[in-house]
């Protein structure tokens, strides 16, 4: 969409969820065994993209509902993604030292309270999103599933382990895309489907909007492997799968009209970043 | 209550929640990666008492609804109570390798699998107890709220870290209760209150059966002590507060008569056990 401040839109998003978040995490200090409230802050306010939540308020507004309404999604996806990461950099799993150039979870805090604080963070997502029944009605628990779903099994856990059970040695973009699609897709997919659902949506409405958010989602991750040198052998191959995504991410978001400019704004940006990035990395060859 | 047959709604409440449990697992096998879903089913269906459950069916009766009603909470509060067992039992937690004879779930799937069913677990109770909202309407969404806030860091995790703050140095029944009544008590309060919820009573109703789960929780725990030979210090306390909480439950329970028989006969279960023990330990000296 012409004319559309993308940079402006993506720092209102990012600022209007920080603030959210703030609020909805305990401060630390006296009362705070294990520095488990203290943990759970340096987790999730960490200058983080808000990528989800941007998502989740753009297609609030393809519905009709406002960035308020989609709150309550944004910082549930916000705590889920924390506690993802907080679980996976564990010595245990991924075994990461730094993030964001930062000491992870489990080196600033030890490695049992950074179980805990994930775990604390989890349950504080469904807490969050459940809240405000008598606003919401029952959608909220609608919303809970969506968030259940795409968070469990079938989706971001099972695709953690998907990743770890292939290891470094994916060669095929269909599998590659087939982790994508669960390990980051998936809360992509609940943002899309929750911000539809938040705005008072119909039910075919937020299963298009779930869609949008797995296909934006996955092409986020592809763009993102285009600048990834562990995945060069794929590189054209995904950058054709980012076109054809975002091709089927904007026919979705067509019947929605301008206030669908936001969604369109976004897939265009993933779009001309996996090119920016293959331009430039031939360049380098 | 006299004639009322406590045994046998025990195993009924059991059988109940094992078939509702086995229907809400998934099965493993072929696309199973990292056997995460042979491992949910290994955590969960592992011939548990499923005293949660009981308190949730007792107290859901308690207030005119029917053990099926209280089914949603019943699960999920297994699922909980199961996967904050798979984390206390990592290396970097309690290290145990047992739990009721069989290898925990670290030994038998792995660490980094182990952290991730008890994700899973997690996350799949609060969609356990979300789904249905035809049947049940905005109460669902209140459910996952008392859930959460149960098991989170003001409930469950928060007593967790509280503990393991603490260690094995606790001298003051005080501060054992303290433990006792978010590590323990928190579920219990969570399975009283949705078993009210659920059962469509009113908020003064839904607080007053919450509180009757946390003090039943509590004793349930202290009974507990009085059989453990670490807190031998603290029994005789241990025994009197137990009498108190029973007593304070039965008056909770009083109201709803007849069909608080069940409520009336756990609390006079534990009140016997904890004597039974006391009496058992005396003679031994």
């Amino acid at each position: 969409m012409a004319g559309f401040d993308l940079e402006h839109y993506l720092v209102h998003c990012r600022d209007l969820t920080n603030k959210a978040l703030d609020d909805a995490l305990y401060p630390g200090g006296d009362g705070d065994p294990g520095r488990l409230r203290e943990g759970m802050r340096y987790a999730v306010l960490n200058g983080g993209k808000r990528m989800r939540p941007v998502v989740t308020i753009a297609t609030c507004e393809a519905c009709g509902g406002t960035p308020q309404q989609a709150l309550p999604g944004c910082c549930s996806l916000e705590m889920v993604h924390a506690y993802s990461l907080v679980h996976d950099d564990l010595p245990a799993m991924d075994d990461d030292s730094e993030r964001r150039g930062k000491p992870t979870v489990h080196v600033a805090f030890g490695e049992g309270p950074a179980i805990l604080i994930g775990d604390a963070l989890l349950t504080r997502a469904f807490e969050v999103l459940a809240t405000g029944e008598a606003a919401y009605g029952p959608v909220l628990a609608q919303a809970v599933v969506i968030l259940a779903r795409e968070a469990g099994i079938d989706g971001m856990v099972g695709g953690q382990a998907l990743d770890m059970q292939h290891g470094q040695g994916i060669t095929e973009l269909g599998v590659l895309e087939q982790v994508h699609a669960r390990k980051t897709g998936a809360l992509y997919a609940a943002g899309g489907a929750m911000g539809a659902l938040l705005a008072g949506a119909e039910p075919k409405t937020v299963e298009a909007m779930r869609t949008w958010g797995l296909k934006f989602g996955i092409a986020f991750q592809h763009a993102d492997d285009v600048l990834d040198d562990d995945q060069v052998a794929l590189r054209p191959q995904a950058l054709a799968r980012v076109d054809e995504l975002v091709a089927e991410c904007n026919a979705l978001a067509e019947p929605f009209g301008d206030k669908a400019a936001a969604l369109h704004a976004l897939a265009g940006w993933v779009q001309k970043r996996a090119h920016t990035a293959a331009a430039g990395d031939l360049a380098q060859d």
